[in-house]
């Protein structure tokens, strides 16, 4: 293997060693001893790649953000509705984190800086601000039932995707968390979306009858 | 004041001032010298009533656990229809917490003991089941719409009230968790319920139109 290709694949050795012990533990009880043993690499091949272990999961803070901005604009061409939309996002989020530890422990990493710490700016407000830009453009084309509130719709969809997700973390790795973020979905979207409204694109949802 | 309640008034400005650090702060980063700094007490003081920080994150657990059975005991006396009750439990644990730090800490040392330590037994699954036996009786009763997996409700109920007091907790020291559950229950169980099933009991509800 070329030097830079082992180099590549060195960095994410690491990577995933890392993702593997911060999705079990955390960022605070995961050492970095854990990471190297896992990964099989010295503490010297470590410091080539990450200044610390703050660096490492700083990467894959990153990394987690840049799959968002990707997905977004992926279902952004697919041109659909905007709680259409909504779903396959939310759907195709949970599949690709119960598929990816590297994109789970980025996404806990994330969330985890930001719950406990009062005062820093919340991912989660962000979250909600950009889920309410989707409902509000749904209300304005007549997908949502009089009287419901967007911003409301969002802050329901964002804390059931919060907590359905920590559950399922700590229950099953988030093997579960495809099926919960359906049901999740398929409890609130029919109560807020308006007669007319149906869900379409190719998704497998399950939807309440 | 008597020996006796001085020493009760003090167990309980411990509680509180630690409360007050554990809401904020989580676990790991209060610090005892911080806890007793609020509560305006020495060291001796402080181990007189309790052997060490855990010690008072169990008390603090203890009591959100015996306040939880009470609320539960509560509601079911009313004699209301299972949904009814289960809105009203929500509601009132939210009021609870929004206003009381002590409650507010229980709660989350409770969860936080939980998420990320894989492998003990899940405070969540527990409530899941809990709420799942209020569900699974109002479908016996006639309440759910058919093909609603009561089980399924419960995990998007328990999921949505997670998640919302964690991004409450950490915007809004749960001030706006009363509004945020009542909202994920206006947004769910009318999704959920059969037509002819109506919230009953003395309690404000926002319910969508």
């Amino acid at each position: 293997m070329p030097q830079q290709d082992r180099a590549y694949a060195t960095r994410e050795a690491i990577l995933h060693a890392a993702a593997e012990e911060f999705d079990r533990l955390g960022y605070e009880r995961t050492s970095l001893t854990a990471v190297l043993a896992r990964a099989g690499l010295t503490k010297g091949a470590f410091y080539f790649h990450f200044p610390s272990k703050a660096a490492v999961a700083d990467a894959l803070i990153e990394r987690q953000s840049e799959l968002w901005a990707q997905l977004r604009e992926s279902w952004r061409t697919r041109g659909l509705d905007p709680l259409s939309t909504l779903h396959g996002m939310f759907a195709e989020s949970a599949d690709r984190m119960a598929a990816d530890v590297v994109l789970r422990a980025g996404v806990r990493l994330n969330a985890d800086r930001e719950v406990g710490y009062p005062g820093v700016p919340s991912t989660h407000v962000m979250w909600e601000k950009l889920i309410a830009a989707y409902v509000i453009e749904a209300a304005e084309r007549g997908d949502l039932r009089p009287g419901v509130d967007p911003e409301a719709v969002a802050r329901t969809l964002c804390g059931a995707a919060l907590g359905s997700r920590l559950i399922s973390s700590a229950t099953t790795a988030c093997a579960d968390f495809p099926s919960r973020i359906r049901e999740v979905l398929g409890h609130v979207l029919p109560c807020v979306a308006s007669a007319g409204w149906k869900l379409s694109g190719s998704q497998t949802a399950s939807e309440p009858s």
